[in-house]
């Protein structure tokens, strides 16, 4: 491994370091990241646009800045794309969506504009499914993005390309999204660490259906200790979001690893009985949850209520793409993939009184969840029920031998967790005997990053799963 | 006016402060309203169930508590009785419906609960229209509450039987609750103050859709101060209510009255042509919205945008009646008044996207409602579009000449503002001619009741037509 090999490798924090004490100038970062890039982003196709002179002219600026002894962001001058379904002003954002493919909005969204206010250096934006839709992520825009430790494999989805940005070294931290999975799901496949969060935590000022907590924007990052870095910058109220709060974000800063002795932890390896889970997960997962019980915790198999859990996410979602997308469809029917379209329909069936009962078993679910949570400190299930699956595929249509009749089948660990209304994280749990990186999910009660934040960097501190990286050069042997 | 009289008017600030001297004791409180609630209940019909050896016991304990020197919450002593539709332990609860008429609750609702850890003396219930819909108060278990300044005339509802309770000096403060004006309307009619809070600041963890901002509980009083006192006993984040968030409640327990030199004011005495409203309720707040420009504020015309308000309004009440009332509904529809079949009908009716687009206007109409207060500190407008009507009418079919097709119509000044998302407070605004009470509604941005409290304060102090109590011994005669 390189020197800049090694650097582009090294957390969010090491990196920061290194520019604190001027031993690394934010130009010079940027510059390690492009080469990386540059190097293996044909093979992975996580990064779709750039912006090159931007970026270096903003490193260059935070390095006038540093040198001239002001005040920076804690973010300062990392190199970082966005989600292509975060508007980025003056850059181009598709949505994965031939209908967008030259959208180019006019301001940023508000997580943009908060990493932006913490220091990122703006690179380029990360590929995503079309509209986000799907946890694996290709489009008709840019094609599909691979798996940096199997590139014939999916790095899964909606954040596939920030998941594979990070472990493949194109970025330290990354921005992503979460209805039923894509936080969770691309850093299950890729190895790296995504949390979905409390909806609300991380405000959307500009979303359609303001009271709906469904999708959520969120950090990545290959370390637990970068994601609470970089919920720390993007957490907290904004007026325009109604389910957001206030939050005390200095704690998710720097979470230390909690002490797990006498913690009270659930395994959920089936969620119950509800969904189907390959072998090989299972396989890998059950050696590492035992890693709970090694470090003192009382582990034993539970599951929260998840009754209706399912069918309420399903509608909630259902109403969401209808009310997004259906006069976009009525305009342009053949502007959208076919998972989409029965998404939409979905949601132009419903009756009123259809949803009206989604929202009641959301409220009750999420009430029995949060009693769930007098019982158990911290809930682990598997973040997929497959590991990383042929990337030509549009979605796996068989799950340890059961058969799944639409794109949402194979998603349903993590759809029914979102229907709690918890913040649910993926760490990387190990890997099959193939090599391919499999994910435990970290779930605590509402509102409580700071203890998952603590819980997660104990489980990654005993495990280090995380450090190993892909072999990248040998994929381009 | 006797004694007992004079004391039953008192703010509660004041019993309270008599209390706390040991000037009187809660028992003698007690028998005060005991007194007034048997002399003139036969007239006005606010309270409509009485547990009065349980109030006796408790009146006596807190007495035997403060006489031993020990701790006592800050409503200690203040007797009440409670809305009919919020679950008393083990005192009859009939939300005013023949099918509850014998209902009995296990436990208390979370806004009781927190009333009696404040320290209140539980005396009985008070009236609300059949299940709280609509916003005069009749039923077929209780029959009509009057209004104590002509009781002839409604008292408004649903909280009708509180705000009549109040008016009449059977008890000092009061809960409510308000999805269509109900802590509004009868505190307008009853010239008393009701607060419909910004939604999750007083949480419902019991609520059938917990994430639809429309219902939610709130106080009342006679005076600014004690709704402030009561909104501090009864604010605060519960973990069961996903829209409710941590508040400074010792911001709201003394409110003092704003200086409003310079203050930006928004009049909108018909919601910019949006309602008829009677020429009585405009001619008697016309010269009291004036106080506000002599108190130095500056008042012009205005209002936030209202466009698809009213339908994004009826919309929401029809899912929530329909996901509340339809099992019900099926199995005993002899069971409820027309305007309920009527209002849960409509719920069925609808199909799924007409609610995604409500829910996607309320967004968009919150949004903008914020910006509004960016030009405005204070929002005027009238709470009731009509004075105190017919006491024997369901409700006026006819307002200000424009017919009305159902019992939502006339309501529309409140409903409107309910779709805002934001706090809103009935302060008395004065007489009619013939001597009937009108409100004026104040209204502020979302979370901001500590503003709304001392503006209204202000208000209060410089017109003081809260101190006009009514002529219940003329009634008598």
């Amino acid at each position: 491994m390189s020197m800049d090999t090694e650097l582009v490798f090294r957390s969010a924090r090491e990196q920061l370091a290194l520019l604190e004490r001027k031993e690394l100038s934010a130009r010079e970062l940027l510059d390690a990241h492009v080469a990386q890039i540059t190097r293996h982003n044909p093979t992975v196709n996580a990064v779709v646009t750039v912006d090159l002179d931007t970026a270096e002219r903003v490193a260059t600026a935070i390095d006038d800045e540093r040198c001239a002894g002001r005040p920076l962001g804690p973010l300062a001058g990392l190199p970082i794309s966005i989600k292509d379904t975060h508007a980025t002003a003056g850059l181009r954002t598709t949505c994965g969506s031939p209908l967008l493919a030259d959208n180019v909005p006019d301001a940023d969204d508000e997580i943009v504009r908060r990493m932006q206010v913490g220091g990122v250096v703006r690179l380029g934006k990360t590929n995503v499914p079309e509209f986000a839709a799907g946890s694996h992520t290709f489009n008709p825009v840019f094609g599909v993005t691979r798996n940096p430790y199997a590139p014939t494999r999916s790095a899964g989805g909606s954040s596939g390309g920030a998941a594979a940005a990070l472990a493949a070294g194109f970025q330290p931290i990354a921005d992503g999204s979460d209805m039923g999975g894509s936080l969770r799901n691309p850093a299950s496949f890729c190895n790296v660490v995504g949390l979905r969060p409390t909806p609300g935590l991380v405000p959307d000022p500009t979303g359609l259906l303001g009271y709906l907590p469904m999708g959520t924007a969120g950090p990545m990052a290959r370390t637990v200790g970068d994601v609470g870095l970089l919920l720390s910058v993007i957490a907290g109220r904004h007026r325009a979001d109604p389910l957001s709060y206030d939050s005390d974000a200095a704690a998710y800063a720097a979470p230390t690893p909690a002490s797990l002795a006498g913690m009270r932890v659930a395994w959920a390896p089936t969620l119950g009985d509800r969904v189907p889970v390959e072998a090989d997960v299972l396989d890998t997962l059950a050696p590492n949850v035992a890693v709970f019980e090694d470090l003192g915790a009382h582990v034993e198999p539970a599951c929260p209520d998840l009754d209706g859990a399912f069918e309420a996410f399903r509608t909630l979602r259902a109403v969401e793409f209808e009310a997004a997308f259906a006069q976009m469809y009525a305009a342009t029917p053949d502007g959208f993939k076919p998972d989409l379209v029965w998404n939409i329909s979905e949601g132009a069936r419903l009756s009123g009184p259809q949803v009206g009962r989604a929202l009641a078993e959301l409220t009750r679910l999420q009430r029995a969840a949060d009693r769930f949570f007098d019982d158990y400190d911290v809930l682990l299930a598997p973040v997929s029920q497959v590991t990383p699956f042929d990337a030509e595929l549009t979605w796996p249509s068989m799950v340890a031998g059961v058969e799944q009749h639409d794109y949402l089948g194979w998603m349903e660990s993590c759809c029914l967790i979102t229907a709690l209304g918890v913040p649910a994280m993926s760490v990387p749990g190990g890997f099959t005997t193939d090599g391919l990186p499999v994910g435990l999910q970290i779930i605590t009660r509402a509102r409580t990053e700071a203890t998952l934040l603590a819980v997660a960097a104990a489980f990654e501190e005993a495990t280090a799963f995380g450090l190993r990286t892909p072999d990248l050069e040998g994929i381009n042997r």
